[in-house]
């Protein structure tokens, strides 16, 4: 495991421009950033997204094309794609309340509990519920991102690409699923990176938190 | 700082449900948890989203009573309020634009890109500019998340309550600020949670990644 403190973390990612197509990651150091992403908390424990974890080049170079030709698609070793749900169903919330009674016990008030979600859930436009997995899928990244970071990886998150393209590369539509957001994982190259030597822009404290006392 | 590994602070954490009243958050641990959601990446840089930390306890109630009566609210010593940007507007993305300028320099790129970004975002849909930025607020939601478990601290991640209650409660409507997600801090009160000790629910590897080699 990483010796850097939290802190450190924070500071030593940044969205990598350029990555060291010669440095792949090893599998153990992927399975670290991918079991981030299980076990990242989503609302009422749905999970709504899935993970696409892409290494074939051919694929990879097609996406690539999809996104404004970034080059840590193709430079980086492996691509995470995460996929949200195209919109909550019964059957995908009752996996949910499954995976609940199989591991904690017939336990009544999941019953109610999930009930209650599918009746609140199922029947609002296909779009809200989507935007909603959507987010819960960035709290996943949120937690890749610093995996990777512990895991001294670098990655790169891009929403800069067309999802519809996407989506059609990963045959997505037929899964009920669209693409979120891209994180490409692998190796700084420092002599090839514009962004690396530059200080990090951040707001102030004063300029974004408030504090009501 | 944690001595704990990254995948022991994934384990660690969970949706605490019940805080002990009598344990306040030291300051220092709050900050270092303020300042994981400072150093949170987001879409180009522009932090679309402001934290209002909330200590004060007529206000906490309130919000509670706005959050379905979930007692972490006030049982903790802080409330995190993750407020969006309720639209991207040129003053908002020329300030972001004036801080990259301040510290690197008048470099022409970032008025290029800038610019090409005020003619992307401005014209949308309000609505489409809100959904967005909540979507980096929900990066920082993970990476404060993190760096609760990391100080030691418990949370509980919140959407469950009436937005427009809260923006009231607040007065973000005027700072042009939309309430997005809630972050109770405290300590768990290992009595009086009901789900301390069950079991985490998380789908397998199987069920909710795929692999395209």
């Amino acid at each position: 495991m990483s010796e850097k403190t939290f802190n450190e973390l924070l500071n030593w990612r940044y969205a990598t421009k350029k990555m060291d197509p010669a440095k792949p990651v090893a599998q153990d150091k992927v399975d670290a950033i991918i079991e981030a992403v299980r076990m990242a908390p989503t609302s009422s424990g749905t999970q709504p997204f899935e993970l696409i974890v892409v290494t074939n080049k051919e694929v990879r170079a097609d996406i690539c094309k999809a996104a404004s030709d970034q080059t840590p698609i193709t430079d980086g070793s492996h691509l995470l794609v995460f996929a949200a749900w195209d919109n909550y169903t019964n059957e995908r919330i009752d996996a949910v309340k499954q995976a609940n009674l199989d591991l904690r016990g017939d336990i009544p008030l999941i019953h109610q509990y999930y009930d209650n979600l599918k009746a609140g859930y199922v029947p609002r436009d296909a779009e809200v519920n989507y935007a909603h997995a959507a987010r819960q899928a960035y709290i996943a990244l949120g937690f890749a991102m610093l995996a990777a970071a512990d895991q001294g990886v670098d990655c790169t998150p891009m929403e800069g690409f067309d999802p519809a393209k996407v989506d059609e590369i990963l045959s997505l539509k037929e899964k009920g699923l669209r693409s979120v957001v891209l994180l490409p994982l692998g190796y700084r190259d420092p002599t090839g990176d514009w962004l690396l030597p530059m200080p990090k822009v951040r707001k102030s404290v004063e300029t974004m938190v408030s504090f009501v006392e």
